[in-house]
């Protein structure tokens, strides 16, 4: 398996002058997300991505990046003002979580309006901000209002959207081959939440005030996917968030305990239950950190039962927009269903066991942790090939449902509402109405 | 596997006049819910109970069940009042779940104070309702207030406590084999409440109005367990009650469709989410009916987590009070964590791998419908001898979390007021405190 499996312009239009520079923030040696991810996705489409500036905090981290990697196309700038003035940018790429980099941020977000002044620089047409944002939800909604205004698309990396698992199964779902959808439970366990810590692990992951946590993070991930392969969002929601685990033991790089405790600010379990707008549908989920290995079931379950069958998504970790998955269906595949369509429309559970079948997907040697972005990036440079090919002023406003494009800054700031809304409920201890979120 | 295992003195005491006389209301050849469990399970107990009277809506019916079942000792009575009077009752069973019984029952509810001045009737030893209750929870209040003051012993089959496989995961997490429990998930499919209904399935499973509905009884019976084996009662819940369901077409008893539709009016589905009061454990629950079988998940799983391993009870049917089961434990065992207390004192997820056991417990022909009202029997003749023979007045109030006795009205008096949450929580869209039920 390759991951280009799904491009469908890219490789036909290597030729064209079609390469996105792009102008990385705080992209570093030390950025080991990055350079796992968005670094080799990037090198493995270089002729459609080019790393042409660098931002970090310090310009030496800068410089001895480009060294180190060879970025033989890139320059390090030594203030954000600078480095936007480098005329040599088409996408600012912010992939870094360190909250050093928050008020970098909320200053691009606050002069993104100027971008249209600056001379020569209309040519910048992405800003590509990693998902968990960095930002307050008023300044996504800003950037979203004010991108549009000057036609600079927005990217955010709700990748588990492009894991081929994700989209099979909402291929199946789409052709009814699971019937009508009636209940949905999730399971997952994002281990990084529990007892123990990786002394390595950055801080920022355990601290409450930065919104990388358990509901941001590895839940946020995990109920878009949800809404995307159901093709819904939630109508109705309630949660309740637990900090039942105050203090973490460090352990060191050879998996020892080291006796050192650090304080947990950020919660460690999640309830969370919720209405889909279509089909009224329940969906129920359980997000845990703690123990991390279940025995007896895997640390990442969604079931999704239909009038017609059934899908389960399976993972070693509760980490669904990186973790390599399994895929189970069984049902009555659509063909079968337009030969049996009277008893079908009287009866949504009407089900002809001779005819059902199971399906098993799994990529045995799948890097999800890179292939899901890598995916993202294709994506990305599909849609840029289609609209440059249109002529088109067109504007890819969002993914939404649609298995073509990529996820935006505003199907970001639904999510964002959405778990806005989980917070919110655990502090009211209300169910809340979330129809109107997008 | 005999169903006598569990008695300790039955087998020895079978001598005395220890024998307890049930008067049955409501029990006859068309109730084939008695007929399969309660009958049976006093015939294999003949030495300690005895069938001595029979109260239905017509004399006949009863005259004829004497007739079949050959009750040699039984009479047939034409009135309530009659058959109290007979004389010749220790208990008063209630085993029916028509709702033609609920104004006899109310009778028996509002007349409860009088049974002390029935000449010769202090001998009314206990009055055994079945679950769910066929009544109000003020008459079960009043009841249980009345009772106590009569020295009448309550029962009421919440026989899910008398399950082997609930008795054992209590014993496992009791010893601390799973450490502290940090979370539980439920799933359960009452297929009853689905897109089909058999033909001879008796309508009261689907009207709402008479309590004996998904929540009211299979989620009831499994939140008990729930509560049992963990010993804690909630202290927060939150639930979303759905009929997306609200036909359902009836099956003949070849399992035909028949084209034939009928409303209903019970839930299909049910979401509940909590805390335990002990330890704030995050518990998550998903009911449902719909289609009847899940391929890749049994239709009754309890995952239940602790900081040192795992228990799993698996059914092929969402009713624990009469699935056969399965449980699965990995863990380490209490013996091997006191040579390693300091660790775990410190760290609650300390865990050497090295010591874990994995256990797998399933009695393969064991009766589950049968078998745990046959062990509540045994549990309430145990409880019956212990007590003649400490020749002590010491009453026995509730089962509450204790392995030995059987469940009593009080028991299910806090059940019923958990359950009342449940349908208020879904009204009121609320969070709700019920740390005070008890």
């Amino acid at each position: 398996m390759t991951y280009e499996q799904q491009s469908e312009l890219s490789t036909n239009m290597n030729n064209m002058s079609t390469t996105i520079k792009i102008g990385m923030i705080g992209f570093s040696l030390q950025n080991t997300w990055a350079i796992k991810t968005h670094y080799p996705a990037i090198q493995q489409l270089s002729s459609n991505f080019q790393i042409t500036a660098l931002f970090n905090e310090s310009l030496d981290e800068s410089l001895q990046t480009i060294r180190q990697l060879k970025l033989e196309n890139a320059t390090a700038f030594p203030s954000l003002e600078s480095f936007i003035l480098s005329s040599n940018i088409d996408m600012i790429l912010v992939a870094i979580h360190d909250k050093n980099y928050d008020p970098l941020i909320a200053e691009l977000v606050a002069n993104v309006q100027q971008l249209k002044f600056i001379p020569n620089h209309n040519q910048i047409k992405y800003i590509f901000l990693d998902w968990p944002l960095n930002c307050s939800i008023e300044q996504v909604e800003y950037l979203v209002q004010e991108t549009a205004k000057l036609d600079i698309q927005t990217v955010t990396s709700l990748q588990g959207r492009k894991s081929p698992y994700v989209m099979r199964a909402k291929d199946l779902i789409a052709e009814g081959s699971i019937g009508e959808i009636n209940s949905i439970e999730i399971a997952g366990n994002g281990a990084w939440y529990g007892y123990e810590r990786p002394i390595k692990s950055p801080s920022y992951l355990y601290d409450m005030s930065n919104g990388k946590d358990l509901v941001s993070n590895a839940f946020a991930h995990t109920i878009d996917v949800v809404q995307y392969i159901t093709q819904s969002h939630f109508k109705q929601l309630n949660s309740m968030i637990f900090n039942n685990i105050p203090k973490q033991e460090l352990i060191d790089d050879n998996g020892n305990r080291t006796g050192e405790f650090v304080e947990k600010k950020a919660p460690d379990h999640l309830l969370f239950q919720g209405k889909l707008i279509k089909g009224n549908v329940p969906v129920s989920c359980s997000f845990k950190g703690g123990k991390p290995t279940k025995k007896f079931t895997k640390n990442l379950v969604i079931d999704i039962h239909g009038t017609r069958g059934d899908i389960k998504l399976e993972g070693d970790a509760g980490f669904i927009e990186m973790s390599n998955l399994v895929l189970y269906y069984s049902g009555m595949k659509v063909e079968d269903i337009t030969t049996a369509e009277n008893v079908e429309v009287k009866t949504p559970g009407a089900y002809d066991a001779g005819k059902e079948v199971m399906e098993f997907y799994h990529l045995r040697n799948y890097n999800a942790l890179l292939g899901n972005i890598f995916r993202l990036y294709q994506s990305i440079i599909d849609v840029h090939l289609h609209q440059l090919k249109l002529q088109s002023q067109q504007k890819f406003a969002y993914q939404g449902f649609q298995k073509e494009g990529y996820p935006t800054l505003t199907d970001g700031l639904v999510l964002y509402r959405l778990i806005q809304s989980v917070f919110k409920s655990n502090l009211l201890g209300s169910t809340l109405d979330v129809s109107n979120l997008q």
